[in-house]
């Protein structure tokens, strides 16, 4: 997670119980620094500049026996981008720090380097710097800088009761993929993009959503709120609900979940819409949008609107669920992953 | 070291002995990559933006037994910006990824962001963002974003036979206080700049040349080569000689080394000049400049002109030396200190 991320602290007593440790540390952090700037996906540090840094730690992050070095590169490079696109922002720059224990080859490093090249290019983003490193564990630290879009820049704040909450692509996949890799599925996969599985490859080969943002921001300009749902979506609602000051209905049943994604969720045993909610490391992008401009959009049909509604916001100060209608168990927090 | 250092490969072979292995890994990645603008201590990302990032790891960079949690923190802050003056920039934003192991405590990150906040506080940098993740090992990384300085950009690019080459402050000390530290001397330290001791001091609170770049910037504008000594003199002046094709001659005489420095190398048995030119960890700056430009500078006294004559910049395709005006033994880049 980005440092910028849900230091929009409100007072809203009902989210409070929602903070991860993580969050609470990021407020403390804002204490001792002063830091002012933190705040979202990533920093805006000018009208027109969008920064953001992430880590990754083996065995933390990623494990060197469920995924090549050239999938652990591009999945960190297109995690670094999903920070740009949830700002609906241009990413341009790249700065890679390696931190690499003793053995580390240089085909390790060249395979590593590869798949970090291969999103950049993909994505017209340049490799600008960073830094190697000797270190126990390998480390990865990507700092992307990118411009602010022409049509404007969206962040977590923004929403208003009656907007209408939003979201791209589907959601559990990568969390079924990770369970197929622990399963031992891995050895199955024939190519770097999950050969053909839409969970392995979500949790492979993540897509930064980019293009998605950029229609959106074309519909909106600079109203609305958005974030990308790296850590699951129950995080993406807390945290805008939180920067907002608002509550949410949330339905459930109306959340894209991918078939596969459901099979094998029956094969763990487990409910699809935990991992759906908790699983994390999906990317998609999660935002608020005027109801009226959602109206007019969602007319032009899917090939031109890739997002989906899955709830409204509210002047509540709770995220309410239902399911099918019906009304359905809070959020549970203590289910999400966490890095810290 | 920046990934953008040293990535000027020239062909002229004096200096291919002298390639570290940091810097032939440096010129694979940029193949891997294709990155085009990896070249100097920082990235110039646009006519007016200035980027670098360094990563510190414990055992590597520094040990905790040596220093506390908020010296460490200080000197990461001060070692990035240090980049930025490297090019004569302004430092604006710093971003802060902190990795740590388990029983890193709320007070440790405290000590450790505090550190990092004094430094940013003093060269009025804001924190602007970071991320915060579990590792075995303390693991720091950290970008610094600036600006480049109204009056030009100093790279390492730009030097000419006939140049003056100039540097500030003082060299080995950085080494001297370690040996002190290793020693066992740090108990006798009795506050976080070194207690008034010069190589402490050195060591444990180095500070970024900024005002010094400025200075020189003013008098020459983007003319001329600029570096700080962050892996030692001796390596400055070969990546200076080989971004611009040049030869030097350097008198090692002329090298500035504090008297407490020449006092505690005795007492190790080392040559003062070998911590000078190989020990790291000085963050001084070390430039070519015109030999007319410095004339006229030089007579403004000391207290206008930061910098000190060390050699000047030849025709020719190596780095001589002398001591006292004898031919002194060549580079012998072997005694490095090498983080990878």
């Amino acid at each position: 997670m980005a440092l910028g991320q849900d230091s929009t602290m409100k007072t809203a007593s009902s989210f409070a119980e929602l903070l991860t440790g993580e969050q609470k540390m990021i407020d403390s952090i804002k204490g001792w620094v002063g830091g002012s700037l933190i705040g979202d996906d990533c920093a805006l540090i000018s009208s027109q500049t969008l920064v953001s840094t992430d880590a990754l730690v083996e065995g933390v992050h990623f494990r060197r026996d469920l995924m090549s070095l050239e999938e652990i590169g591009w999945k960190a490079a297109a995690v670094n981008l999903s920070d740009i696109a949830a700002m609906a922002g241009r990413p341009r720059y790249l700065f890679v720090t390696v931190c690499a224990p003793a053995g580390f080859s240089q085909n390790d490093f060249r395979s590593l380097y590869e798949g970090i090249g291969s999103c950049a290019r993909q994505f017209r983003v340049s490799i600008a710097g960073g830094d190697i490193t000797a270190s126990d564990q390998l480390m990865l630290s990507l700092t992307v800088i990118g411009d602010v879009h022409e049509n404007g820049c969206l962040t977590r704040s923004g929403a208003k009761p009656g907007d209408v909450i939003i979201a791209t692509g589907d959601f559990g996949a990568s969390r079924a993929g990770l369970w197929q890799l622990l399963a031992g599925e891995a050895s199955k996969r024939n190519s770097k993009d999950g050969g053909g599985s839409h969970t392995l490859g979500k949790h492979i080969h993540p897509m930064p959503r980019l293009s998605e943002a950029w229609m959106l921001v074309g519909k909106t300009g600079s109203a609305g709120a958005l974030m990308d749902a790296s850590d699951g979506l129950a995080d993406a609602l807390v945290q805008l609900a939180r920067a907002n000051s608002v509550g949410m209905m949330v339905e459930l049943g109306s959340i894209p979940i991918d078939a596969q994604t459901k099979k094998i969720a029956a094969q763990a045993g487990v409910d699809p819409v935990d991992w759906a909610l908790y699983g994390g490391e999906d990317y998609e992008l999660v935002g608020c949008i005027d109801a009226n401009v959602w109206g007019e959009w969602r007319k032009e049909g899917s090939k031109n609107n890739p997002f989906v509604p899955i709830g409204i916001v509210t002047d509540g100060v709770s995220i309410d669920l239902t399911r099918y209608g019906s009304p359905a168990p809070p959020l549970d927090m203590s289910k999400c992953f966490q890095h810290l």
